[in-house]
């Protein structure tokens, strides 16, 4: 829906001319040419009929949305085998029954019900879910992101999370992949497959069965039966899937994994002004398995002329205030990053509206100009620290109590600098990097070896 | 600032005639009456003077905001020293030095730099750092919610945070209390403190110097010596005290014990129409302590007719659609909450612009008047959710992917009914409530006891 698909597309109906205003044809078997895909979403008794037309039609991808299968007990089970008889027989991989498609936001591609207008994105996902999906759409646009391609893999009678995963390590638009899990089918073609992506591209997990209660939810949503927490986080040990507990953690790391370059290691840098959220970052920095840097000489050195008496040059690097605001987005970073004991840095971001106006004022900028400059300025700052972390290859993390309604969070999101909604989340998510980061390290250092 | 305080101010300057329009004084001595309290906000070198000016005049409570006191060093040291023996003097009770004071949405007073709109709320604060009440505002309010009083305590030369933990205690407006710790100094009398506030008011601290990191944080913000994660988790316990691991969990956990009844056990139901949320907030609910609880025959019977074939009434309850949408909000709920097995429920909402405006459409409300109508429509289901939790006198917490800008989720928070932003967040928040309710039944036994 409302996602500017601009390719040809068939409405099928039994009885009306017309469909959303597009002419309508009474069966896939009238279409002038063969279509690359279709999408079905019939009352479940129609399903298996249209699926043969489709096959007589020559197509040879499906979308199944219809539920009725499998979910619901015997009769779904039985009818699901059809439904795979059926298509097997023409030879029509599709995804589904029960589930709620596809949104590709770079084919400008969504089946789903829910409308979605955000950008082209870098996280590609696969879910057990379909509302990973759908009602995700506005959560991630808040935070600068959107999937390169969403799946909703339904009852996974033919295409399944697997094959997801495989699709998505192949496919250029994904920098990072999301799974969404309740419970694996396949599970050494899993393994197999994460293992064979790994090496270019992170995936992170976030596997909900491993509770009692997680497992009884899942087995009633999708008759998925799910295996102890200990045996999953095996699967996910042995083939480098980053383990993420809550679906806030899993996009978390995603944001941080599609945006940074890797970590050489975990020595990383907190930069801030105010000592309670830096010292909140290095309590969480610890408990994430980073550790905080020593500051060379050198760096010392250079920081001097741009943090007062009253900051600290121990990390976390509280400036305290700067005379020149700037200073905390361009000098310093760069210094900081250029530091040879530091892997990467977390930086706190906060402008209110009432900084943002002094800083304006202090560049002598007009009343009249103020709206325009503080753009240019935000984006120029946005910029700026793209290309620091760009040059020095490093992660910079940022992290702020504020969200996208400020406009200075907004820029740097849109620019693409990673803004996690609090010190705790950012560490954690520059912890996932580290460990993407070193089990890549070590698997490419074993691949040279044998 | 802009906190529409309403009492009489008088500004003191050396040479200014005025500032901010009022009239200013050259000294405390040459004030007409004698204020209540003094707020100094003065070059290090010019406060002693100050509070001794202040002690002349009768002033007995002083916000000391000016730093460069005991927090760089030895010279610091001494001079808090002189500034304490100034202040005991005149028998002086003061906050601070290096703190930036008091923010009190009640007295609308607020002696921050930081503007503070909020409207009254309920979270008692008190803080070893300051931007956990200034940065916090704007956080806060986008939850619907503020602080009753906030305390920035700085040094802690004179007044510190066991008396302002005393004083929150005793606070009418205050119905929860929140601490930002990095070190008690006064170890006993925060356990005997909080031991007496616990039975009435619920506490819940965040302490960062627990790890290795978080310590030296600590030690080089405010120069506080911090213990063990161990002997603090041991000082929370005996004390009844909830601890948070990040500042999202402290201001979540305040948001629930501060809005909801008491639960009279563990037992929960997750109530929502999407399989994914629902099976993450089961594992959610069970990594937090809470249990599904297995629902009567009489509630399974009560529910039947709004549930229908496609959805589940095992726990979580997945009513996957309704014909009437309003359902999810009015019936179901006031059933769950009857049920005889269950002390709370967890409730999913999502109820994006466009099903807001087709349930409009459903009840027939003109194009014209759907903009009022909405406000009115949502208004009543959160005055309805509000009103089921206050008659059956059990604790229903809210969670959504959907944030403040969501009129619906807007509507829920700005009348009082917790939403969390995600099931895990808000499966965390009940259990902390559980945790409460069950050592205040406990501690209530034991004093019955004896």
């Amino acid at each position: 829906m409302a996602c500017e698909f601009n390719k040809k597309i068939y409405p099928i109906h039994p009885s009306d001319e017309t469909v959303q205003d597009i002419p309508a044809y009474k069966s896939a078997l009238d279409l002038p040419e063969t279509p690359d895909l279709a999408v079905i979403v019939l009352p479940t008794n129609l399903v298996i009929k249209c699926v043969e037309e489709c096959g007589k039609k020559g197509i040879k991808h499906a979308i199944i949305v219809s539920a009725g299968f499998k979910e619901v007990g015997e009769d779904g089970i039985n009818l699901e085998k059809e439904l795979s008889a059926t298509a097997a027989k023409y030879n029509i991989r599709f995804l589904g029954p029960n589930c709620i498609g596809v949104a590709n936001s770079h084919h400008k591609l969504n089946t789903t019900f829910m409308q979605y207008e955000g950008k082209p994105g870098f996280i590609g996902m696969a879910s057990q879910s379909g509302s990973f999906i759908t009602q995700m759409f506005e959560y991630l646009n808040k935070f600068g992101l959107s999937f390169s391609s969403g799946f909703s893999v339904g009852n996974e009678a033919n295409v399944d999370i697997v094959d997801c995963l495989k699709h998505l390590g192949a496919c250029p638009e994904t920098k990072v992949i999301a799974l969404y899990i309740e419970a694996i089918r396949r599970g050494r073609e899993f393994i197999e497959t994460a293992r064979s992506i790994i090496p270019h591209k992170p995936i992170v997990a976030y596997y909900v069965g491993g509770s009692e209660a997680g497992r009884k939810a899942g087995f009633s949503h999708t008759g998925a039966l799910s295996g102890s927490d200990r045996l999953y986080d095996g699967v996910f040990k042995q083939s480098g899937v980053i383990r993420a507990y809550s679906i806030e953690e899993l996009y978390d790391y995603c944001q941080v994994l599609g945006s940074c370059p890797e970590a050489g290691g975990n020595n990383v840098i907190i930069q801030t002004h105010s000592g309670g959220p830096g010292a909140v970052a290095a309590d969480a920095c610890d408990r994430a398995g980073l550790a905080l840097s020593k500051l060379s000489d050198d760096t010392r050195n250079k920081l001097t002329q741009f943090v007062p008496d009253t900051g600290s040059l121990n990390n976390p690097i509280d400036i305290t205030y700067s005379k020149n605001p700037l200073n905390f987005f361009f000098d310093i970073p760069a210094i900081l990053l250029e530091d040879k004991n530091t892997n990467g840095i977390l930086i706190y971001f906060i402008m209110p509206e009432q900084s943002i106006d002094r800083t304006l004022e202090m560049l002598n900028v007009s009343e009249a100009d103020r709206d325009e400059q503080a753009a240019e300025l935000m984006n120029g700052i946005a910029a700026n620290i793209l290309n620091i972390m760009k040059k020095a290859n490093k992660p910079i993390v940022g992290f702020s109590f504020q969200t996208e309604d400020n406009r200075f969070i907004n820029s740097l999101q849109e620019s693409g600098v990673p803004v996690l909604r609090s010190p705790t989340r950012a560490a954690k998510a520059l912890g996932a990097l580290v460990q993407y980061s070193r089990h890549r390290k070590f698997t490419n250092s074993v691949r040279k070896t044998i």
